[in-house]
This record gives C-alpha cells, structure tokens and sequence, in this order.
C-alpha cells in the first residue's frame, strides 16, 4: 500500500507552499479511501511519494482514469489566499491504494 | 482551528522529500487529534501553515511545550530510505488545535 500526490509542477510553489498543498491531499485522500486501505497503509508507515504533473489538465485527467479503476482520489483547489488565484489545481492525491495499482496509473511520472 | 507543521530547516531537505514529510506530519498530527478538534478543522478546510525550525532540538523542546499545554503534536523521523540517516527528525505536526495556542506557541518562527 502506497500513497500517491502528484503536484502540477507548471505553477511552480514556493517550497512552504507546495509542502502545505502536498499535505492537504495526503490527508484529504486519506480521508476518503476505504477502512481497509487506510488501516493497511498506516501499519505499513504511511509510505508515499511526490510526483510531477505537467499541468491543471494532466491532473484532472489522472483523476478520471484513478475513477475509472476504482482508486479513490481528491483533487487540492487552492483557495487563493496567497500566492496563485483561487480555484487553481495545485495537487491530486491518490490512494493509499495498492502499489501495483498506482504504479500502473502514474508509473511514467518522475520524483519531484 | 489550525495546525502548524515545524520543518528541521538545518537539513535542507529537497522539496519533494520534504513535502512528504510535511505530508506524514500533518497526516500523522491530525490521527491523535481529539475528534472535536479534528471534526472543527475538517470543516473549516483544514487550514495549515508551513514554519521553520532551527535544528532536531528545537523541534524536539516544541513538542515538550506543546504536550506542556496538552496541544497533541507527533515529531516524525525519517525511515532513512533516501537522502537522510535514519532516525533523524524532519518535523513537528502540531494540532489541529485553537490558532490563539498555537500562536503562543509557534508565533515566533517564520513560514517556510
């Protein structure tokens, strides 16, 4: 069991930024994922990893296919009290969720 | 409601890495919250700040204050995997928790 947060790397966060909008989806994806995944992942060390999106539209559409396998997910809106506008993309966390699974939907994507 | 996440800024982390630990910390902070605290913060949209510790001691003497002032908090270690040695403290998850006592306890750092 892994988590996944991909970051849209095109608006390029200031690092405090970025961390607090990486957290907002790790918990916010936590959130909504089953009993049995979390349970899993937290025994196993909450392990996760950050990963680049190119773009608002690359995120909304790893979205759909996370959907379409049955993974769930959230999209992170910033809401625009600091530095982008508000209702920006920022991040889309995904699982906790097998790892196999996830490698499959964001194998291609590198480490931020 | 809020909840602060203290970064060890002596590490210098990478921003990918540190994000997923702000990440764990928030995650982590948040599960030994009480339930009226975490049920305030979920909906006011979990607001987060982003601060910088000076070292592992600083961190460290922050928790004693906080749990000093019954403010749940969890210091995260690295599982030394990548870049870090193992063991070493990468930040401090505090709250969520009233912004006026995390104020009084954080008030003076700075945002990552």
């Amino acid at each position: 069991m892994k988590q996944v947060i991909v970051v849209n790397h095109s608006l390029k966060l200031p690092k405090g930024k970025l961390a607090a909008q990486v957290a907002h989806a790790s918990v916010s994806a936590f959130l909504v994922a089953g009993a049995q995944a979390k349970q899993a992942w937290l025994k196993n060390g909450m392990p996760k990893v950050v990963l680049k999106g190119e773009s608002e539209e690359s995120l909304i559409k790893l979205q759909a296919q996370a959907e379409g396998q049955g993974i769930p997910s959230q999209l992170i809106e910033d809401a625009g009290r600091t530095v982008i506008p508000e209702g920006t993309i920022t991040c889309l966390g995904i699982g906790p969720a097998s790892e196999s699974e996830l490698d499959e939907l964001t194998g291609e994507l590198k480490l931020l």
